[in-house]
């Protein structure tokens, strides 16, 4: 390799607004926040249809797709690698497994965000300092937190996974809202009232959020 | 949220088919591995920068980009963390943290593979379990291993970092090619002679090859 060839790709590494440019349309993480049966994951998934249909580049990271793999718990771990690393890396529900859960999951979504992708993330991630965190690794232009705010009450009725239920009858040890708690932002760029509005209704808010700062056009 | 809403946006998902049809191509994971020196990072900027100029959308996992945030050691983490989270989940160059480090790369690498991005990773990633493990939890026609080839002597020899220097001095320990192993792939995709070739020419061979397999038009 010459110093020529060297200058040359150097000239030509893909920046950033380069990747938006092809895109057509800016990178961020959109994260929604939300106990449990909010609505959250719900929400984030037809704003990404809305998205796609819009052309813009998007991608949803939520427990379905985490949980297999990067923030794997220590049985699935197990079955690839020995108890020891196991028992390390593999996530389940403790404060620290949960704050390391919430810093890889931001991690990632940065990673989506810089390569031009509209990152939604679908977690309960119920602790502010975590989510504050994210904000923080992260261009401030860049975050954008979406509190999927719905009662408890409404999503203990919901129970879409069964899971109020287990809880309240203690076969699940701390589960947010019952006995562990939702920390709610203090300054989410946007509100949902997933309580009171359908979710087709309050995920075109995000859209129109996405819109008016500049993001989509 | 009523059952037809329900059906409705179920219906609509957006699958990792549409999200390759928005982008005009498929995803994938491109894995290259090889010798500190050996040009994995600069071979990967530019079929980066290739696949951009054709209007493919990709992005490249490397150093630059990882150990800033997702696998950063333990005295980034614990400037926003404490000791005992910092230890546990930090990341430094042992055995166990080398196969959590690639092991979180190989996850990330997978979700931008499903939702429709080519990712280009650049690591060392010496050991061949290791990588046969992300080979193994991708779908086989997702994941492209490079195995870039230059004999640890031209490595050596032009020693971009300064880091044959030092691990021959004994200030580096465990150093890759020096005094630890570098385990070559036995069935790479890809073998690139990066020792007798210029970067830009063996990025060329990564794009026919992603030409030929049906992942670019």
């Amino acid at each position: 390799m010459n110093n020529d060839t060297n200058v040359h790709w150097h000239e030509h590494q893909v920046s950033r607004s380069k990747r938006e440019n092809l895109k057509g349309h800016r990178g961020c993480v959109v994260w929604f926040t939300g106990l449990s049966g909010s609505g959250k994951s719900t929400v984030a998934n037809i704003v990404d249809y809305k998205l796609y249909e819009l052309g813009v580049h998007s991608a949803v990271l939520d427990g379905d797709n985490v949980r297999h793999n990067l923030n794997a718990g220590p049985g699935m771990l197990k079955q690839n690698h020995d108890t020891e690393f196991s028992q390390r890396f593999g996530l389940g529900f403790s404060a620290q497994d949960r704050e390391e859960n919430i810093r890889r999951i931001g991690a990632v979504a940065q990673l989506f965000a810089e390569s031009g992708t509209i990152a939604l993330t679908a977690f309960i991630s119920p602790y502010r300092i975590d989510r504050d965190r994210v904000r923080q690794v992260n261009a401030a232009e860049d975050f954008i937190e979406v509190f999927v705010d719905a009662p408890l009450e409404i999503c203990e009725k919901r129970d879409p996974k069964g899971l109020y239920k287990k809880a309240r009858a203690g076969e699940i040890k701390g589960f947010t809202g019952i006995d562990d708690p939702y920390e709610p932002p203090l300054n989410p760029e946007i509100v949902l009232n997933s309580a009171d509005n359908d979710p087709e209704t309050v995920a075109d808010e995000v859209v129109r959020y996405l819109r008016k700062s500049g993001k989509i056009s």
